[in-house]
This record gives C-alpha cells, structure tokens and sequence, in this order.
C-alpha cells in the first residue's frame, strides 16, 4: 500500500491540481492522493491555515500533507518542509502552516533543485517544486535532504487563534456557520461574554442544534475546537451579514 | 484490495469531508474512498435520498455507503445500519435511505458507542459515528454488531416516488435539466399527459437532445428512471424558472 | 497496483459521475480514479480541449483518460478512442480530443456493442459506453478491438490554438487568470504587441505575479504554454470584464 498524500489548495475546479496529480503519480504510482479541499478563498493563507490545523491530525501518521495557498509564489518566500507528530507538511512560508510550526519537529527549507522538476515556471511552484518533493519524502527521505534549517523563524499568523477580545471569522462552512477565531474553552470561561460583529451581537448559547430556537443565532462549541455561530434551519451568515475575515469582539454582559 | 467505501453528504467544500476520510483512513488504510456528491443541497433529505438511489446500485457488491444529510444531528433521531443487495449502506433515520428500506434484508440502529470515536461531537456524528462504524462494517462485522433489530419503522419519504397525478422536483442537474418524482414509465402509460409547475408547462416529448426542438422545454425519459424535463441547447431551469422541489402536476390533455 | 483511469467532464456535482465510477469499479476494482475536472462549462467542448491538453501529458504512460463534453449525445456523432505517446483517451467525436488527434498513433472509432452496458440510455453514453470500454482498454486489450478505423477525419477545433492575430480566452481559472489561445511565444516572438478584447487593451508584461504592478492586468507566459492576463492581488477577469469564450486581437503597437 502506497504513501497517503493530501492536497490542500486554492486552485478550485480546473487543470491545475489534476496536473500535481500526474506529477505525483507519475513518480510514485503507488501514491494514495487524497483531496482535503480546493475551494480554499483564493490567497486566504489564513482560512487554508484553519482548514489544515482541523484535517491534518485526523490523517494517519507517516501522512504527507501538501498545502499551497501561495499568492507570494514566484518571489522571494521561502518554501518549507516541517515534520509533526510523525506527519510531513510542505507549503510556502506565509503562514499556511502555522498551526504545526510551534510544535514541529523539525523545519526545513526547500531549496534541493535536483528534486525539482526540470523545468520550474515561475507561477506554479505546487507542481514544478511541492509535488515532486512530497513525493520525494513520500518514499521515505530524510527531511534534510530537501535543504537547511531555517536562518530566520518561518512566517506565522497569530491571529488564527485569539487570545484576547479580539478575533475574526476565520471561515464560513456550506451551512453559513461561522467559524471563529476564539477558542471554544470561551464558552466555559466567559459565561456571561456576548459576541459582536460587524452588526449586531450574538448572546444565545446552546450545545445542539436541536435544542436551539430556530432562526435565532446562537453560540457553540464547534468540532473543531474554536467558538462557532450558527442558526437553526438557517444560515447564521445571511442572517447576520457577518462573512469571511469579519472582525469580531467580546464582551461581557453586565 | 481494500474495500470501497462511497461518501455521500451535504457537507460542501470545506474540511468536514476530509475529517471523515482521516478517520476512516487513519482506521482502515487499506480504504478505498469514492465521493458520490458532497453538494446535496444543504439539509435536503430528500435530494440526498435520489441520489443515493441512482448511484448506489452501481457500485460493486460488499461496497459501503455512507450517507450523511442530518439536519437532526444531536437530537434523539436514530442512526441506521442497511443490508441492501450485497451492499451496506449508513445513515440517519430521516428518509435519507428510503430507497432501500422497502427492499432491505436487514435493518439496525446503530447504538454500539464502543465502536465510536472516544468522543462524539453533538454536532458531527458523520465523523464520530458513521465514519468509524463504516470501517467497522467494512471490515467484514454482522451488521447485528452496530446494534439491535428497529423496535419502530424507519422514517421514509414516500413523496421520492410519485404515484399519482403530484409530484416534485428532486433534482436539478448542472445543465439544468429537472428530475422529477415521477417515474419515465408515465411517458408511455400517459401518452398525452402534460406536465405542469409553478408556471407554465410543458407537453413536447423526445428521446434524444438531437431530435429536441432548440429552446423548447420537451419531456424525456432520465438515466435514472425518472420522468426529466430538459432543453436542448439550453437549461430548463431557467427558461422554466421551475427549481429544486417545486410542485409538479400531471393533466390529461383533452 | 491497478490502471490509472482518469475523468474529465462537464456533469458538475451531482449522480452522473458517481455513477461513471460505479461501472468502472464494478468491472475492475483495482482500477485508481483520478478527477481531472467536471467542471467544464456546461457544453463548452473547447474548454474541455484546453483542459485535456494541459493535463493528460502529466499522467503516466499507459494511463487511460475519459472525457465527455458531449453535447451532442445521442445523434449520430462518433465516440472515438485514441492512442496518443502510449496513453489512452476516450470521447466523443466533437474536437474534445483536438489536440491528441493530429499526433496520435492510432484512432478508432467505438463501435463493438458488445463492450457496451446491456442497456444504452440516449443521453448518457458516459456511463453506458465510455466507462465499460475505457475499462476494456485499461485492461490492455488493442485500440483495434473497439472498432475500425475512421472513413472521414475527426472532428478538430483548430481555434484551440490561435495561430494569427485574432484569438480568445479558452478558460478562467480561479484567480480570475485569463488563459487565451494564443501560444506564449507571441511574447517574445512580438515583443511590442498589445491584446485587445471586448472592451480596452493589455500592453503591460511581467515573469512573474510578484514583479506586476498591484491592479493592473497584464500579460505573461503562463504554466499550460499560452498567453495569460493576470492582475497581482486581484482578478484580471473582473478587472477587464472579460470571460470565457472572449475574442481577443493581437496588434503591434506603432
């Protein structure tokens, strides 16, 4: 059974994650590839960075996880490979992989030109740089082998988990649920906070969707850690008006 | 060869559909994963029960099915387990199987919480649940082990196949093409019924595109069983204004 | 390890594909599925043409590619196989598989109903002739035995690939990136050319998205070898207003 390879991009539906495909597969058929999402908001490196932090640990170890939301690609940003919890990453270095740079093993840069494809165009680093290397550390080589450790810290984006007041809508889900960029523990430590956004303000809570009051917004713990708002029978994001990127606060009754 | 397992949700792009194959995967390596659609219209049970329909009959004997369209997740609805033709399909008990259910060889309620993940979010049993439960079954278990014989019949939606003169929209492809509740075999029984919807109607009938009059709404017999309504060279949808679920009628011409 | 079959069509999200990969898994379960696309525009043959040409040469020899765009199904139009540097591909006979065709070693046409499904439906050749004969070949049978050679030439697009002054945009893609018809070299070949569309022109060029100036469209030699519009940090597509299907000129600035 061949090395489990995810994609994670924001390409959406076209030619060019079929083309990493068959970069992939052409050197190494055996790969098992699998889709996490395409339809990442094109150049929101903070939303792929969510998508990634909730998918990747629900891989087995020994996965490969291969990101590219990449609006840098052709300048000078660096391009990483990071080993996590028995996991490899690889991604451009703007903060895509932030939730696994703190707690990485070890992070590298990918700077082997001999594990590139022959000819690199300068627009499509996922397929002429990313895949051949994912397939590379598929086999099993060290993550040395594509290049150095880093001389600088990597980019990250601290604003992917809140810690004070202050957040963001950090992605919208297919039902208009809105995932923000509070920690779910709020809900327990704060039992009184109400969340404002940019119109309006959310106060009620609940734990199911079952037990809420249909089309009013309320408060939850999502299944992927952070502190979420949805609507019952309806979307919390037409209701409200809030959307992707939304500045957020909370606030304390009194 | 691993053993096929199907997906078939409304969970749209996202990471929800990836969480459900890094459990499976993490579970069951050897997995084979195909997605039917992850695009049925956000909780409607009864476009996910068409096509689950159409699709499962032609996956191979021993494949696994696992179908979530839930908009009840969290309350008291039961989980079921289906033994249909050699194929094993998993859901919620909301009429998203009805097509089976008629025809099954057995039925269970999926109460067997140690095949669950250690913890069950209240609002992603498609992961928690069904996932893990599908590997389970998939790896050859009597589906008596997910849990007991039904003690009430399963929700069924008997509006998936018109019977008389009323029918629906289930289905509205990407050409715009309408399926319809009523079965193709109208065409032959009712050969001067027209069909009427929210506006208009429509009389013309053909077999194939090419013989279809350009821009004029004709009836035809669907791939998939179902009276359709389509336009050649354009999309009934549109020309009609007639959507997903709107009401149809049948009327003899006089 | 099974063969590779890959999939290319206009059916968007919904049962059709689906059920493609239950007839293909159903007669060989070891096959490995890949999705180039299905989201061509509904229709739309010659950006499925592009698609195919940019993709199917990144997949491994002996891989097999299925395409259908197929407006025409059901009349009288031919369903072709071609053997293209030790590939496979199946379609219809509609200039889908334009640019495999004048370099191909071997075409037929697909005529052997005994390879088909029992029951051949006027409106979905994909499932019932397609997928049954592109497993036919993937299993290594010879192109000879789907059917005889042509008596006419296939049908070809020639507009796929501009070769004057007068071109168009085959495809966007998601970053709103205009792919046109025209070969790259125009970019060094007419170094003061600027494009024209449906409403004003491109004159600026760049390498690279990080080199343009923010806003502004301009012109580049893109990852597929033809001329691109992009604009850094935005969408050329909405900037311009131009979309699929667009005629562009070429002209020689004085």
């Amino acid at each position: 059974m061949g090395p489990l390879i995810t994609l994670t991009t924001d390409f959406g539906d076209g030619a060019y994650v079929a083309q990493m495909k068959g970069v992939i597969l052409s050197l190494m058929p055996e790969a098992r590839l699998v889709d996490v999402t395409h339809h990442v908001g094109a150049g929101d490196v903070r939303e792929g960075a969510y998508l990634l932090e909730c998918t990747v640990p629900a891989f087995p170890e020994e996965s490969v996880h291969l990101a590219v939301v990449d609006p840098g690609v052709g300048t000078e940003r660096r391009a990483l490979a990071v080993r996590f919890a028995r996991r490899t990453l690889l991604g451009p270095d703007n903060g895509l992989l932030t939730a696994f740079l703190g707690v990485a093993d070890e992070i590298r840069e990918i700077t082997a030109e001999s594990l590139f494809l022959p000819e690199v165009s300068p627009t499509f680093h996922g397929r002429d740089i990313f895949a051949p290397v994912a397939v590379h550390l598929a086999a099993g080589a060290a993550l040395a082998s594509v290049g150095p450790e880093l001389l600088s810290p990597p980019v990250t984006l601290p604003e992917l988990r809140a810690e004070g007041s202050e957040g963001l809508i950090l992605h919208v889900d297919r039902f208009g649920n809105l995932i923000t960029s509070f920690p779910s523990e709020i809900l327990i430590d704060r039992p009184d906070a109400i969340l404002t956004g940019p119109e309006g303000a959310v106060s009620q809570r609940a734990v199911t969707f079952g037990e809420a009051e249909p089309g009013v917004p309320f408060l939850y713990s999502g299944s992927g850690g952070r502190l979420e708002v949805a609507v019952a029978g309806g979307s919390a994001a037409k209701i409200l008006g809030w959307g992707r990127g939304a500045e957020l606060g909370l606030v304390d009754e009194a």
